[in-house]
């Protein structure tokens, strides 16, 4: 089964940068999709902030399997009712931390053995130029801690983190300044699809995530007779 | 030192229901406030969805360390820029069920021994009659399961949760239909009561909960040289 | 890839207790392993307690991607130096609960939507006869709670749920009372080879599961020049 | 509430080794009392490895709230039948790490703002000279990561994590080399007795912890008619 990624890019560093422009000149996400294209059963595209509806309409979401989103300067750009910070969003929290743009050295360190995203990597690896993002970072407890970073300026950060919402993986990869090579890099690129193979739920789609079915009376799996007051209706919507 | 408790609520159904006013003539926030009132070391008010702000001025969440939501029928009248509907919000997940409303029994057990929002309960307890809410319950993992309940007409619901988010501590109570008695019982009124004081953080408030703090180079805990290209000048707010 | 599955069995109440031996003519284990041989992609084999160390030699657990473990009345009689009762001792918890034994139905609800184990299956399903396991369950908080029983009894309990350990994943499944013909039950088994499949980690075993590395002093990937006393000297091997 | 600690040594080091003798002439477990003695609403005491049975005799351990656990030499000479490697014996996992001797930097970020282990302290804080561990660290995925640390030669550590096992409270604190004078450290002392608060369950402790009650068919909640074969007999203690 292929698995189906959508890289949304801000594509605004691309365009106005030079220095972006010359280390990305496919772009950052038209880097990180020709990477997943050539990893093995993994058919990826891109799309924009500056495509119509970013670029997420109905129709591409019901075919993507797994989404890439990378966000940097135009959060804000983003319409609310297309996508509004799609990370925030999902953790409930503020995904705060302190930050320094130095090309300072980075070393990620796997902090979960034998972990799907981790396969075929080393127990650590160096990234030579990045940002640094440093703890305490304002996220909710994960599920799974797989990466924590070093940076050569004396912070830490978990640079790698799983989570689950509704039937959906969700995992959070810190690197990727637009500044420097990163995505070139050949153990990034490995990373993220390990991440994507780790996120894809094989599982059908559900039809109606939201959905709050009532169980009326008459149809309960073990006999209930109505007792007291009530405000609904038999079959009625519930409320959300 | 006193916990300061707010406690918000609808206040539709106590107006509009004539079987819910009859229950609660006190209204239900006023019910629980009662109660938490007598509980020792917690001081306990009320605000409702009609109040100016709904309630929640700036300096009423400075003087309130835990808050109490109760919502069902008016989700859809808060308005987003006062509090989005919270609970959602905080869980970034869609929260959904399966109900019915039937007045059945629920038997709530606790599945955490010795858990601090437990204190002083027995291994389970009864509500004779109650709304059912059946799985699957669509919320993240939670960081613990302390209360499983179980239905008389055959469904199940993991009753009591806790998360944190930031600096904060969420619990998640389920029952408290309000055609039914069930704030009126000394066991609900005892879970409400240890869930504040478990929730209640006697850390000082963050100033700002989403300060994102640029380090700068010349300030680094180890040193640093600075290399490569760059986005931002030193000190500049991070991009939120 | 084939996952290589080891059915260990007590083989206790097969052999000493009629009812039992009706029910499983084949044994429980071999009931289990011939549905998982049914299942596609796996290939399943059982030992026994009687068997010499058990069954579980260095040979056999070389071999063994998925180890499935039923125990019951001879937890005692397992040999500590072969395999100290497993689920508890990677637990870490006396792994109590209540229990009665009084055929009655069980109906396992799914609480994690779309999790792998539950793949294929309804949102809930019954089992007409079954030993009653009852919460407090004495185990830690898990990753995942993928299902939940409803007992005629009045009783819940978490059946489905989901820790790591190392680079291993571990499911707990709590039917499968000896006296009823559970394991015969198709949607029984589908959970069963569901769970294998999730379980199985394909990443090459770790040659050493307790390594304990000294990095020394000469070698670092920062410069560390050494300082103060110290206890150990250089590629000594660590304490354990 | 007095808090009441018990502080085990293992009392070699401190005894055999010089260094460590002129660093601690209190010994670190009498030092580690004695500043938790000074903290306020807590009352540590300390056995050793040499008391008989180790110190941990039912009526130390009945009197004991709270348990504080130094081991790192002699681990392998704690009698099984008196504690068994307590950490790992809790963890159910291998807990090892790399690590170097080298009284090299490590500083420890706060991950989980405001909690109430990290009450009082900045958001990092230096040991000047320590021993080196790093991750991958074998342990289970915690409920909170509290602290990660940043070493001078490279690596990361989670020094400080928390579980829960029954109704218990566990908090492992990586910092403590016994050359280093890590525990006068004022900070590091502000750890422990937050930690201590922390762990401190103040519910009555569970009678039996291990107990497994029969809920006999003439006794349940809810109506049942046995059906089937069974094993056990009314009120019959369970298997364990």
């Amino acid at each position: 089964m292929t698995i189906r990624v959508t890289v949304w890019g801000e594509n605004v560093h691309e365009q106005k940068n030079r220095a972006v422009a010359e280390i990305y000149p496919a772009t950052m996400h038209g880097t990180i999709a020709a990477a997943l294209n050539q990893a093995g059963g993994i058919s990826a595209g891109t799309v924009t902030l500056q495509d119509a509806e970013h670029g997420l309409t109905p129709a591409k979401l019901a075919a993507t399997d797994v989404l890439i989103w990378w966000g940097h300067a135009a959060h804000g750009e983003v319409k609310d009712e297309i996508a509004e910070r799609p990370f925030k969003r999902l953790m409930g929290a503020p995904c705060n931390l302190s930050w320094r743009e130095a090309g300072e050295r980075e070393r990620l360190w796997v902090t979960s053995r034998q972990h799907p995203i981790a396969r075929g990597l080393p127990d650590h690896f160096e990234i030579e130029h990045e940002e640094m993002y440093g703890e305490p970072f304002g996220v909710p407890e994960p599920l799974e801690t797989v990466f924590v970073s070093w940076f050569q300026g004396g912070e830490v950060f978990r640079s790698g983190l799983t989570w689950r919402r509704g039937a959906g993986n969700i995992f959070y990869f810190r690197p990727g300044h637009e500044t420097y090579p990163t995505y070139h890099q050949p153990v990034v690129q490995q990373v993220i699809a390990n991440a994507v193979r780790w996120a894809h739920n094989p599982e059908a789609r559900l039809t109606d995530p939201n959905a709050a079915p009532n169980r009326p009376v008459g149809q309960t799996l073990e006999p209930v007779v109505e007792r007291g007051p009530r405000l609904h209706h038999d079959g009625e919507a519930g409320l959300r």
